[in-house]
């Protein structure tokens, strides 16, 4: 039966800073590589060992997988790296600050830019220095100026469908190492989310989150963190959604 | 033109240790991950940067890629790893301390299996605790008990005839981060090196060495070391050979 990991990138430079990151490839700071490490334990720990790794082609996803899997002596299994596992690229807000941007111009569209499902942010200009305009590892790609949900889901989707089922058909343990919203869109899809509760979920980061699938690549129960007192606050959490 | 780098992994914790290593997946120590980020460094500096990683599947060898390839601002390029790329099976040796292994079998002994091209070192039991008997990363695979060099190079080369020069021909940079034994082997053929020879020849850590190589995938010219420095005592040393 085929397994699916899915592990968030760890803390990075510009969860520190509050600054919107988005394509921006920013590094993870030591607590971000402390989280990395703890994933990659409890795969060693739970047994659910990675056969192949995918992960997007930014700094902090392929920090982060390096150093899990070196935790948990899978470190030498193969590598694929795709833009489509990228996270959602964040317009004109990329490289701004959270709170300021919050302040200019106020809750209600800043949380319509953060989380609303098919309203993307205003588009980066491409001389922006923050666009990955002439960035060689997008050659050939027509890279987005900005996305919301709804266009990651729709440029992730084919990858699942492509590479990731090709390797999880053959029966492998697949490890996915991504970004609160390309994972956001997968989580969706595997657990039949709708368009307005999908706003509702975080993914937490380091904590690897497993699903068993069946022949058709859904799920045969939830998907469950292999961290036990991840999963005792994610729980909680939930009770006291709207309270 | 097709150009290939070769970077032999930092210093490993066996290194320090003075112990033979071969297929035993021991860790860099600290100055062996410097080694990787300043090979990154160099890479950097020469603008000649990898489209493609190939590494054994080797910890040392996966570390100094990733850390190099991150100095470098390629940590996202494609990975491949491969066992024919590790280093030379020490066999029975694996584990033991050198000096200790001198001072038992003598001088001569002691420098035919290290130096020797094709007399192997007793094989190992596959019940030994430094054998791979059971490693799931060779699975599938006839792991050797005991390797000379020219053992090495009959299972590297079909590998460089294979997914080396398939990358090499598509007119891709290629890194090839190994070890000093499949590496020796790598640069015995670039550069025609006898079978007598090759004992002589070291490659240093840690120090990209870079070919530029024609349609027939034979060097245009000498190999170069990126570092200066490295090279000018590379120089020296050559010049002091048989005084």
């Amino acid at each position: 039966m085929p397994t699916l990991i899915l592990l968030r990138h760890g803390r990075s430079d510009w969860n520190e800073k509050n600054l919107f990151t988005g394509w921006v490839d920013v590094d993870l700071i030591d607590r971000g590589r402390e989280e990395a490490v703890r994933g990659g334990q409890l795969l060693a720990e739970s047994g659910i060992l990675p056969d192949v790794v995918h992960t997007s082609v930014l700094r902090r996803a392929i920090t982060t997988a390096n150093l899990a899997l070196d935790a948990c002596d899978r470190h030498w299994v193969p590598v694929r790296r795709d833009w489509r596992l990228n996270e959602r690229h964040y317009g004109a807000l990329q490289g701004l600050d959270k709170a300021a941007t919050r302040e200019k111009y106020g809750d209600e569209q800043f949380m319509l830019w953060r989380r609303s499902f098919d309203t993307p942010p205003p588009p980066i200009e491409p001389d922006d220095e923050y666009a990955q305009t002439d960035d060689p590892r997008y050659a050939g790609i027509d890279v987005p100026r900005t996305e919301c949900l709804k266009d990651v889901i729709e440029r992730f989707m084919p990858y699942w469908e492509g590479p990731l089922a090709e390797d999880l058909r053959a029966g492998r343990t697949v490890l996915v190492v991504a970004h609160g919203n390309s994972l956001r869109g997968l989580v969706k899809h595997l657990d039949g989310i709708s368009d307005e509760d999908i706003a509702g979920l975080n993914i937490p980061t380091g904590m690897p989150l497993v699903y068993e699938l069946g022949d058709d690549l859904m799920p045969t129960g939830p998907g469950r963190y292999l961290d036990p007192e991840a999963a005792a606050a994610e729980a909680a959490a939930v009770a006291n959604q709207g309270r």
